[in-house]
């Protein structure tokens, strides 16, 4: 199995240190041989090459069975708004050309963690829902983009095709067969000319899933009904930038950012990351949790090499470390907290 | 004071006649003549009509001081992505024809119902915030927008000009230096070029209010710290999507939709309106909580009549209501409900 290992910028390489010893104990413990070949992206890209997803880059990822991602971003480059080349560029450029039209992410909670959670336990125990959330369209891509020549006016565009929706959609209502069977659509059909191809093209397919209920939402109530009653949801299909709104947000539910891991899907390449972003402040502190991106690795085994047991070890052990407190300061009791490489070294 | 009274669609007209006699009440107690006008938009004006904000609709507002507005939209129309004509178009018409570019969406908890949130209460007690949403540019009106020819791919604009970031701007920093002073300017900088010209524009103007603090948060991150940490934030501004979505998932911080009132502003014209939809499943049950409707009405005394202590009674009967347990069954307590013509007599 060949893992391209891509750890990015800020807390990245921190973290993805740690999924890396889990990965090694699991290969151990399951007889598989595993090759890393590790490239830069990001920040970290650009300060070495000029580049923020070189073209050494995207040929590792195209090698590898599966990618391992850690976080872009630097704020450096936040607060530039002319700056040339940023690091999020590389993220979207290794998404679009990698074909990772799907971002999966799951949104669970940890018994032992649900204390943690900004909501009312009632209202979040037991919440498992998935968001599939398109990843390599709409107006995070769309052309026309930029300024008039005056620079007085700025423009972005949003644009969708039935196959683009189609792929995604069906995604989702596979997904729900294999889950509660119910799958929502997010969309702001009563405005956007986009949102209607969507829930049309929803609609179409509806038919061919007789055993999936299919309930269709506009994306400002789902922002609340996420955060008034989570369990409400199975699975949620929506474009691209919605889905980076509502992923997010959804990710408050179970206390913290740093445990909830994603996988982006294409019909060639497979990418795993950590929700969470690269945390400059916490950079090179040993403090960061790894947790997101070791259980990115457990979705890994799943999603890419079809192993499930060995999915399941990494979650079991995730679990069982919460349940034992071995865990960094952003979810630990207090004064009882570890570095991430004490978590990993834990886990592993 | 002339009011044009637009009550809509679905809970709109029961929500709307609480209000008028608040409105009532408090003309009598101060000795103001009050005038109404009243006039029909949304599905109640396309059955009536055709056209989802008739000419004579326009006329009523255009004369009025101030225009009341209840809610819009009817479920007839919501699956029907093929519908010409839909409710929500005469509100989208109503805000570009009346020039209502910023819409005003306070956000605040009430002691006694902050039990009912589905935040913790130490997360939430205190939360103080105000959207300024724009609300006639971006994506919900830039062209071009529709299908190709072949309908196989659908496309929407985001547009944005200086001179629309900039008003919005200017009344964000306006608002803070009466509040706390601090202003968030939240966008997608890191990926879209129309955020990139709000933060330039932004950026620009700040040296001109050195007394308020500005901060720069992409939407997502937003939207989770919403959630985590509400009190992090006083003044927000925002494109029009973005604040569609944020200031409904705000909303749940106060426990109940039902709550919430906001105005929308113009140069010329001011509209007050609840945060609420239509709310169809309770049209015509006098169930609906007219509390977001009446506190409406007192933010047309204060931004649109510049009377602060009329605004304040209206405020200190809502209060008075939900401390006295005067409540309608969505935020009333087990078995001790009223109905939305009693709540309203009460506070009148
Ligand atoms: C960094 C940014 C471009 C990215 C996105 O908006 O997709 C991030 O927020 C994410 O969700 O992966
Ligand atoms: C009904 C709809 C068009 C409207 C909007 O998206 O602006 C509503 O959600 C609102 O926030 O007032």
């Amino acid at each position: 199995l060949k893992i391209a290992l891509l750890p990015g910028d800020g807390i990245g390489p921190e973290v993805m240190d740690q999924a890396v010893k889990v990965v090694n104990a699991v290969a151990e413990r399951f007889g598989h041989k595993i090759t890393y070949q590790e490239a830069k992206v990001g920040a970290a890209a650009i300060d070495a090459t000029g580049l923020p997803y070189p073209d050494e880059t995207h040929q590792v990822c195209l090698d590898a069975d599966a990618i391992l991602f850690g976080a872009i971003g630097d704020p450096k480059y936040d607060n530039d708004p002319k700056a040339k080349v940023r690091p999020e560029q590389g993220l979207l450029l290794m998404r679009k050309k990698l074909g990772l039209f799907s971002n999966v992410r799951p949104t669970f909670t940890f018994p032992s963690l649900l204390h943690k959670s900004p909501l009312k336990q009632e209202r979040i125990e037991g919440t498992d829902l998935v968001f599939l959330r398109e990843l390599t369209g709409g107006i995070y891509f769309g052309e026309p983009r930029g300024r008039n020549e005056q620079g007085t006016v700025a423009f972005d565009s949003c644009v969708y095709s039935v196959e683009e929706i189609e792929r995604l959609a069906r995604m989702g209502f596979e997904f729900s067969q294999k889950r509660r069977k119910l799958l929502t659509c997010v969309d702001k059909a009563n405005v956007l000319a986009t949102s209607r191809l969507w829930r049309e093209t929803v609609q179409r397919l509806a038919p061919e899933y007789p055993d999936v209920k299919v309930e269709y939402e506009f994306v400002d109530a789902v922002a609340m009904r996420l955060v008034q009653w989570p369990k409400a949801y199975d699975v949620l299909i929506t474009e691209n930038l919605f889905g980076d709104i509502l992923t997010d947000e959804a990710s408050v539910i179970s206390g913290s950012m740093g445990l909830m891991p994603s996988a982006s899907l294409g019909t060639e390449n497979k990418l795993f990351e950590p929700i969470h972003g690269s945390y400059p402040q916490a950079a090179g502190k040993n403090i960061a949790n790894p947790l997101a991106m070791v259980l990115s690795a457990a979705m890994m085994f799943e999603y890419a090499f079809g192993l499930k047991e060995e999915a399941q070890v990494v979650s079991d052990a995730v679990n069982a470390s919460l349940e034992e407190g071995v865990a960094t300061e952003d979810i630990a009791e207090e004064g009882r907290s570890y570095s991430t490489s004490a978590v990993g070294d834990w886990l592993a």
